[in-house]
């Protein structure tokens, strides 16, 4: 057998609990198949009592990042502290190391990923971060090297299981977000602050990294138009099901040829769309490619368990290059054209999309006329449109579905709308995917 | 740049060709992404009016397989003949030579991939196999790679588009099989001889790979108990509706501790199970780890460009190998325990389902009562049962759905029941997933 490979982890929250149980627990496992003994060598964080109850041998447990980072010994080093920093420090202090590096920090990859990727070509190391994205659902890997072949002309992904949840949880109930919100607190599918969530950053966050592995080039996390799910309701959620469609939050990318497109915002997916069918907290993503077609990846996008085996996945593929004498064998991106260079995105302003809008206006003859005659002003074609009877006082939902539309154009004409007498509520708008 | 990596191609049929196309259409992306050129360098034929239709540069095609094969100079070789002779023999001679191997050759692997293994891990080169099993969706790489720390509970598979194509369209037209097979052929999502696809022998090939990939052993493919859709009736699709199911031809993998079962049968999909929306031409491949939990991936299973995408993602991945000075960095099947030793799997006699009968019997009271008596004596329990009002003259279906119940069991009661004089004709069986 070549020499042992060590593993230095640093954090042991949830996942990196998760990770060191892991391989703690299948240790024989992970070593044949490699055929080299892998050893969680040493584990930091800063609650001792978590040495015990992950079964961690003696000597393993330290509360001293440095000495980890700083010891020649650690062959691999698994970032699992979360965050911008120290996370990003401790990383950019493996790699000048000479340490190959795990991380599942998608924030972290999202906002300093240029200069990590960077920073670990230049000294030949490999980092991998399979568990970024999508929990255990094995889409890093599929976009950097099963699908190299192809431009990756789109992806569509669900890649946040907490609002993945909600919406499932709303669509299924009826229940208004706040309250499915609650629930989902109290089950352990939301933090206790679900911003992150909810507001869909995270899933920009995501989306920034499947870019990045799309086209080889990182994004500005700031360019990514990003919208939450927090405005949905559940009379939304009806009126697209008698459309035909449902409600997910979506992480868009559109690589059609001339400018980039990512963004993230609620949308419409037809009911026979297979995302359509992705619910409670799974994630999925739906890729195109010019010689593959279409792939959809599908699995637990979070949890302990999901997310460490994606990251004893990178760690035994880490491993193997150490082995095999050839660390840094990938580039981060997958391929070695990566020049480092913004990816540029279209503003959101010239997307063509087709819309759902929801009027809520004063139940009066002409109100629909007046509507048509804004939107047809701005060359905005209506597709269907359903418009309930007068079964209450107060004002009515008028429900419409258009065909392709420039974001620009909508957002004047509803601007326009909403300034009509008639108009009684800001109109709800959600992109159709 | 490094120095360029060569590529011989054999065999320019439908996927041949395609991957010719792809290697000559984009040289130029997948240089860049390799940081190496990367030249199809040999194409070997034995028509050689295909040099021209697919664009192939002077000097590249030949009708000189031996002249390939012996070329110090090819550094890959992609196996793309199919059948098992001489394909084995270009194989095994390729890796004697040192050259790293990819193919899409799943009759082969299934029945030789045992000696092909061993001679490629004994002479330190790789061999890529992506396409063999479900066309361009990256589920080798996945169970060889990304999922390799779980022990993989089990596999549930659709990975035969010919005879999905015909299971979707029978469902949505009624129409009886060999209309349907007629109509496949006509639209090329069937062969001239379909017997092996409709009889499940292409899907026992790719589960004996997905087996070995799971596992790590291969399984004897005359192990494989293997059922194909020929005497599936839209009468039994119907009566599965009826009871909340659709009807797939499935590769089933469950590897729950005991003896590992492997089987390919049609099978009853629930509804509201993911595999019962992959529809047409696709496949998809349920996985369920200890750690990742439930996993799908879905996508083009077969046809000229996907296939053609997965074939050169492998060659990608053989030539970042080449580039780093680590060719054979990854043994066949993932794990360097493999040991060579066989798969032994379970007979269908011990395995445990729920099943779908249909009789056909006289329209006679106490008919049920019979049947039941049998059912009840072999210790199978029905959990439901639909018996068709008498509408018509002649015998009637009586249609059941089981508890759990053995194989055996199930066997010797249906043999009874068959040999009663209230049935008229042989009793139809389906087992449900």
């Amino acid at each position: 057998m070549p020499k042992a490979i060590k593993v230095g982890l640093l954090g042991l929250g949830t996942v990196g609990g998760g990770v060191a149980q892991l391989l703690v627990q299948e240790k024989q496992r992970l070593s044949a198949y490699l055929g080299a003994e892998l050893i969680l060598y040493r584990a930091v964080d800063l609650r001792p009592e978590l040495a015990q109850e992950l079964g961690l041998a003696e000597g393993v447990f330290t509360t001293d990042a440095q000495a980890v980072l700083n010891d020649p010994e650690v062959d691999i080093l698994v970032e699992m502290i979360g965050g911008l920093e120290p996370a990003r420090r401790f990383i950019l202090q493996a790699i000048a190391q000479g340490k190959q590096v795990a991380t599942a920090n998608k924030a972290l990859l999202a906002a300093h990923g240029a200069e990590i990727f960077a920073a670990a070509r230049e000294r030949r190391v490999s980092i991998a971060f399979e568990a970024s994205v999508g929990g255990g659902i094995p889409l890093v890997r599929a976009l950097r090297d099963s699908l190299a072949a192809n431009r990756i002309t789109s992806c569509l992904g669900i890649l946040n299981g907490t609002c993945n949840f909600i919406l499932s949880r709303m669509t299924a109930g009826g229940e208004p977000f706040a309250q499915v919100l609650a629930q989902a607190q109290e089950m352990g599918y939301a933090e206790a602050d679900p911003s992150m969530d909810v507001e869909g950053r995270d899933t920009a966050h995501k989306l920034a990294i499947v870019a990045a592995l799309a086209t080889g080039r990182q994004p500005n996390l700031a360019d990514i138009p990003t919208e939450g799910i927090t405005r949905i309701t559940p009379l939304d959620i009806q009126f697209a099901g008698e459309f035909g469609f449902k409600v997910k939050l979506l992480a868009i990318l559109n690589n059609q040829g001339g400018t980039v497109e990512a963004r993230v915002h609620p949308a419409l997916v037809a009911q026979d769309h297979l995302l359509a069918s992705v619910d409670g907290p799974f994630n999925a993503l739906h890729i195109d490619g010019d010689w593959v077609g279409q792939v959809l990846l599908h699995g637990r996008g979070a949890g302990r368990r999901p997310t460490a085996s994606a990251v004893a996945g990178d760690v035994l593929d880490l491993a193997r290059d150490l082995t095999a004498g050839c660390a840094g064998r990938v580039p981060p991106l997958g391929t070695a054209a990566q020049d480092g260079r913004v990816l540029p995105l279209a503003p959101l302003q010239e997307a063509l999309c087709r819309y759902y809008f929801r009027f809520t206006a004063q139940d009066r003859p002409g109100v629909l006329a007046a509507i048509s005659r804004v939107l047809g002003g701005h060359g905005i074609s209506i597709q269907a449109v359903i418009q309930k009877g007068r079964h209450q006082a107060g004002p009515v939902p008028i429900v419409m579905l258009t065909h392709q539309a420039q974001e620009a154009a909508v957002q004047a004409a509803l601007k326009e709308i909403d300034a009509l007498p008639v108009i009684a509520e800001p109109t709800m708008l959600i992109r159709v995917a």
